[in-house]
């Protein structure tokens, strides 16, 4: 077994963790921006070191690759993204590159042999956060692979006119001419030329924390459903109207979202998770009464007989009033649970074994390049702790102990991967 | 007894109903825009055709005054304003101007005596809709007759210096001087000038049509307290954070609501209306557990008592966590019923009865011009019945009747109070 080097790893971390500095632990760093831009460089640097030959992609996807001893055979690939949130933290994709340029790196300064020409590459514009939606190259890239319904999300030139969320007019194809990453499409990830993709992940929920495992085994993306749950009622004034006519489309909704808690609760689902973060209040004044409240719901489950159960409930608000008023249910979206590829998941497992890693088999909550890479090569994750499960925010952390481990686990399972 | 004329009224509706006509219905009529200005010079050609004298103040209220037979007798004013909400309705604000020059036309027409001079006025910027806040000219007006705490919200160089919603930069001063109706500050209403201020005004609720009454006679404007409400919890990722651990912030916040409304309803308190129209969330992203929810409760009694035992309720929220939440209760500001003077709210309701013209007592649930104005001079109300009790919005609705009914009432109770 190999081990790659805790102190390049710090040093890594140290060094990503200044470009888009936000200045309070945390960074911003929208895709192609110029703190963006220094990450990719810094990447670029890294890997011309150890001699990688560097390409890029007709939407700036970076590959920096270790010729193999084999010239027929396909290339492993190690993937995340340099993107991060607004006031995100120091790990979140960022790891997953890291960890890629460690592996690379150990087995460059280790002169470990391979058939396999070996990949460390950066997915642009994961987060989608400036441009949306989030995994948008990765949508691009394998839009011939993804279900109908899925990829039509994904359409290239829907892509380049994608506006930025800050001015609403630049684009994300202005931003990806002037970056100077944006090279040529016979370069893109593809079945011809690749044979698996690995990516490293921070966990970004507290389970491994809790069980005292440093790396996770991912066995699946969930599936999920993405719903609205609207409420119509009547703007009145609020200091005139009598309590008893009124139709209060805050209230209903508030009604509705104790109801929907202690219902789905009911299900005792274990590993179920529902989430109703976005909400709308109209007019959203002091002095009205709302005549209009919808709020989201996100409910995520391996099992698509559970997310059947729980839609069943969610679906089941429209059949009665709420606080007086009329009830809506209407689908956002919803994806089929994704299983990575269990032979990978095998090599996963059997190399946090063998380097005595605390670990455990564990599903991704979350979205990630890696499940749409999934639909076209066999594809796998490896997790690593998150402090408090925290991510998506300027305290999200992971030990460098943990992240090298993490690595080192990843360039295992590659290297009985590269004697397939 | 007088009467006002149904034609003349129905006129001046229709007239005034096109000056900021929003297409469908309603308008959009923000102070001082172009078509206020449409609806000031209407008013004034209207009152000049009379023989009114037209005067503007250093805020642009304009006073159109019939002289009476007595040179040294103070002015009697019948007010209200011409701007409106955004896509608010043809009757907030205005039914009390069109009755003010009503209510003049009459007395010239039908050539009345009186003694006291009679004036008919517009306050500028009751709504606050473009330039907030509401009842910004009444406040700098009588600025030096209200309680101190709610004096210093309407300092007269910070009135100049409120920015434009729309734009967030042109200010209130600058559409004041461009306006061409910037006065001199001698001209505005005080007692030294003005003996008694008379508002007619839509009902903006359902109690006068419920009980088939075409007039109110106001007693008071209600008592009331704002309030914000807080939840704070923890941002963590839709998919990968256990329910068990989380602290959402909406799900506290609907809690929390649904307790307020069971505490508060078991006070059993007639006539208490509260209400929680105002919302915040974040961070509001249907893959995130809100960290941070805020609503606004405002609640509205005539007697302090109520809204003391109210306010204890609300308060109690920061006693308790709300779905593993921290909750803070924060004043916003408050007021005290104002009641109008007994002497002129009888003389409303003599006319009322001795024009035989249904009505009750009622209480203003909504602030007016004429609640700052009472600080200063006697003042009084007359509400007229709102269709379906809708206001501050384009279904908003009075009969021509009712409207000429209640300018009726109101020129009467003036001709009696003219006997002083």
């Amino acid at each position: 077994m190999y081990t790659c080097s805790l102190e390049r790893m710090k040093d890594k971390i140290k060094t990503f963790s200044t470009f888009g500095d936000a200045g309070h632990g945390g960074i911003t760093r929208y895709s192609l921006s110029p703190a963006a831009i220094q990450a990719r460089n810094e990447f670029i640097r890294r890997m011309k070191a150890i001699g990688a030959e560097i390409e890029t992609d007709d939407v700036a996807n970076i590959y920096a690759t270790l010729p193999g001893s084999d010239p027929a055979a396909k290339r492993i690939v190690m993937a995340s993204h340099v993107d991060s949130v607004k006031n995100g933290g120091n790990y979140d994709g960022i790891l997953g590159v890291m960890s890629a340029m460690e592996a690379l790196e150990t087995v460059a300064s280790e002169k470990i042999p391979h058939r396999h020409p070996l990949t460390a590459m950066i997915w642009t514009n994961e987060e989608g956060s400036l441009y949306p939606p989030a995994m948008m190259c990765s949508g691009i890239v394998c839009y011939d692979y993804l279900p109908e319904d899925i990829a039509q999300k994904f359409k290239y030139e829907d892509m380049l006119n994608s506006k930025s969320i800050l001015d609403n007019k630049s684009t994300f194809g202005e931003a990806l001419e002037a970056s100077g990453f944006k090279g040529e499409r016979k370069n893109r990830i593809s079945p011809e030329k690749y044979q698996y993709m690995f990516e490293t992940h921070i966990e970004q929920g507290p389970i491994l924390e809790d069980e005292g495992c440093d790396v996770g085994v991912v066995d699946c993306v969930l599936g999920m459903f993405n719903y609205r749950v609207r409420f119509y009622g009547q703007t009145v004034h609020a200091g005139t109207f009598p309590m008893k006519k009124r139709r209060d489309a805050f209230y209903a909704a508030s009604q509705a979202l104790c109801w929907l808690h202690e219902e789905i609760d009911r299900l005792g689902v274990p590993e179920l998770v529902y989430t109703t973060g976005e909400v709308v209040c109209h007019p959203c004044v002091h002095t009205c009464v709302p005549d209009y409240f919808d709020f989201s719901i996100d409910a995520r489950h391996e099992d698509p007989k559970v997310l059947e159960k729980v839609l069943a409930i969610v679906k089941s608000c429209a059949d009665r009033e709420w606080a007086g008023c009329r009830c809506e249910v209407v689908k956002a979206w919803n994806r089929d649970t994704v299983y990575w590829d269990k032979k990978l998941v095998g090599y996963v497992k059997s190399a946090a074994e063998g380097l005595g890693v605390s670990h455990r088999y564990i599903h991704s909550g979350a979205g990630h390049d890696a499940q749409f890479a999934s639909y076209m090569l066999p594809t796998t994750m490896i997790f690593v702790q998150s402090k408090g499960g925290l991510s998506h925010c300027e305290p999200e952390y992971s030990t460098p102990e943990h992240c090298t481990e993490g690595a080192s686990v990843m360039l295992n399972a590659v290297l009985r991967a590269d004697q397939d």
